[in-house]
């Protein structure tokens, strides 16, 4: 049997367990605590802290091939398992793509991948200088870390830069970008070259939080097409080996990448019920260079809505059998505390109208967490 | 959390951990063995025998509700349990009609459903009167115990139905029925009385062994419907909690129950990616009085194909990454050990042609398993 592991144990391990059950791959989580969302579901939970570089050596020579929940692991720590032999796919140069923003922006610009214009900044100087050339607002973002709208500010003028800049130190500062609408390309590679790209997702975002996915994304399809030849291109380019969703912004004119991930990524959710191949299977393949699956969609139209966390504190459990008697609605809870505005699961609905699919995910994640403020999209 | 306890660890509790996940039930298996087929992918397995009294109560009392993977524990067991006020789904009286082919002979051509000529013979003198009113062959069963051929003998004469008698004592005999096809209904009802049901399958058995299913099965609607029909009669009628499929004999002019079995089945098993909602997971939600979820098939054509054990013992896995070579191979393994005829895993393909989907998946199949033999079906 082949073991992978898992470095993290959230609910994209979970959700990777699901699809390791049918291929017959013995997973392995390295968890924090034994009710981590994955942890509570699987039998090779292995203890220990990401951070520490032992607990990660110690996890990497249980299995055959490691790989990631999410993008924290220090970079320093995963050269050294790489060099000591151990597999680690992404490999660590792939992984700095999504763990460093001021690299990415640097290093696609430079190989002619178009991005928002773009400046490492250490101070209100250079701030100023960025928005002398490409106007306020100026976005600001931490380099590493950040996610889900944190670590990202939106400044409007100099005294609300130099308030970021001071309690941050270093900063990339990028062009606001007018948008149109946000995509994602979701792209699975192996490392024998072999690179697929699913339909392109539309994301939509509330309050920098990825709320709902609809797929296909409404653009044209020679857009649509240029998005998925670029993933693939991007995932070449940067040696990929799994999963990665490349976050797109889309100006109607252009499409300018914004952000990498290189593993299975929520905008990929909706391919558990609404592809032939769903990421977790394809990232399982693809980090055991196996064939890799096919990534078209089951259905004219698919849209999954994420369950967040209700103000009120009140579990998603609550509202299960309501949400499962909307007709088609396909749940998925990660087993997580809840939290207000934490993310605990989606719904989603596959069928031949985006506006009736979109209405009974919206109805049946609203019977389990916050519902969508549309004021606030 | 709400826990489900599956008495049996085999393959069917294994995938319905993967539907568990996902609705996050927390879900034990009663495992005879660590490497169980459904003990391999989950952390909740009890150590135990389903033969023993003391091992079932003691499951019992740490879940909510017991279902079952098989047909075989004792049915005075399981009327005990439930007189101590354990919830079993099915109920006993309802499993009885999976365990006791003579009891649901009897009982459900009592309420008018459509079998079968059969009687309880004791003796040679008994299949002789079967004989002289029904012709030679007579099918000679086993009442309880067996499945995938086991405990069916296809006599052709008072020699042949002594040899059996004398090793077997009291039997069911059954009229050979002249067969169009085989095909299955599959089922899933709540103890509120809410049921639901699948397209029709057709099963392709050769000796006496699953190998394949279409869907749907090539029936003109209207008799279609009539089976369906049936088996959500059949469901009321015997009080159904949970997945239950009925194999269904097609004469072309009708179709006779062949047998019951009250859990998920072998012909569910392209639920998983070919309908919106899979058998496992409707399983799930039946035995917890949940809303259902829908049966639409997603495509024009299913075809799973099952992969049994090559006769050079050879395991599956040998043969996997061509498997998944296949374009749109859903490929699934059971993580068992491999012996000549065992049931080691399936494929399912969905497409719009049925003809190009079942090559696809024979070709999937055979590379996991032994081919299926055109000559011996």
């Amino acid at each position: 049997m082949t073991t992978v592991g898992i470095v993290g144990a959230g609910q994209l391990a979970r959700m990777a367990h699901q699809a390791a059950i049918g291929l017959g791959v013995d997973l392995r989580v390295l968890a924090e605590t034994p009710t981590d969302s994955a942890a509570k579901v699987m039998p090779g939970v292995h203890l220990g802290d990401y951070r520490d570089a032992d607990d990660l050596r110690r996890f990497a020579k249980a299995v055959d091939v490691v790989t990631f929940d999410h993008e924290l692991p220090d970079p320093a720590h995963l050269a050294t398992l790489a060099e000591e032999g151990h597999v680690l796919r992404p490999a660590p140069a792939t992984k700095r793509f999504a763990q460093d923003k001021a690299h990415q922006r640097r290093e696609l610009s430079r190989r002619g991948f178009a991005t928002p214009a773009f400046a490492d900044v250490a101070d209100i100087a250079d701030v100023e200088a960025f928005a002398g050339d490409h106007g306020w607002p100026v976005v600001l973002k931490a380099p590493r870390g950040g996610y889900d709208g944190r670590g990202v500010w939106v400044v409007a003028n100099t005294a609300e830069a130099a308030d970021v800049i001071d309690r941050t130190g270093v900063l990339l500062a990028e062009a606001l970008v007018p948008l149109v609408r946000e995509v994602a390309v979701l792209v699975a590679r192996n490392p024998s070259g072999h690179a697929v790209a699913w339909p392109l997702i539309e994301t939509v975002q509330v309050s920098g939080i990825l709320r709902e996915l609809v797929v296909p994304a409404p653009l044209a399809p020679d857009r649509s097409d240029q998005a998925r030849s670029m993933g693939l291109r991007i995932a070449e380019a940067i040696d990929l080996a799994g999963v990665m969703a490349v976050e797109l912004f889309d100006t109607g004119d252009q499409l300018l990448i914004n952000e990498l991930a290189c593993r299975p990524h929520n905008s990929g959710h909706w391919t558990i019920e609404g592809s032939v191949t769903s990421q977790f299977a394809n990232h399982l393949r693809a980090v055991l260079d196996w064939p890799l699956g096919e990534t078209a969609a089951l259905a004219p139209a698919v849209v999954t809505v994420n369950v967040l966390g209700r103000a009120d504190g009140t579990a998603p459990e609550e509202g299960l059998t309501r949400a499962l008697a909307v007709p088609g609605a396909g749940v998925h809870l990660y087993g997580k505390t809840a939290r207000p505005g934490r993310k605990l699961g989606h719904v989603t609905v596959v069928g031949d109208d985006v506006d009736d699919v979109r209405d009974r995910a919206r109805a049946a994640a609203a019977a389990l967490g916050e519902p969508i403020d549309e004021e606030a999209s």
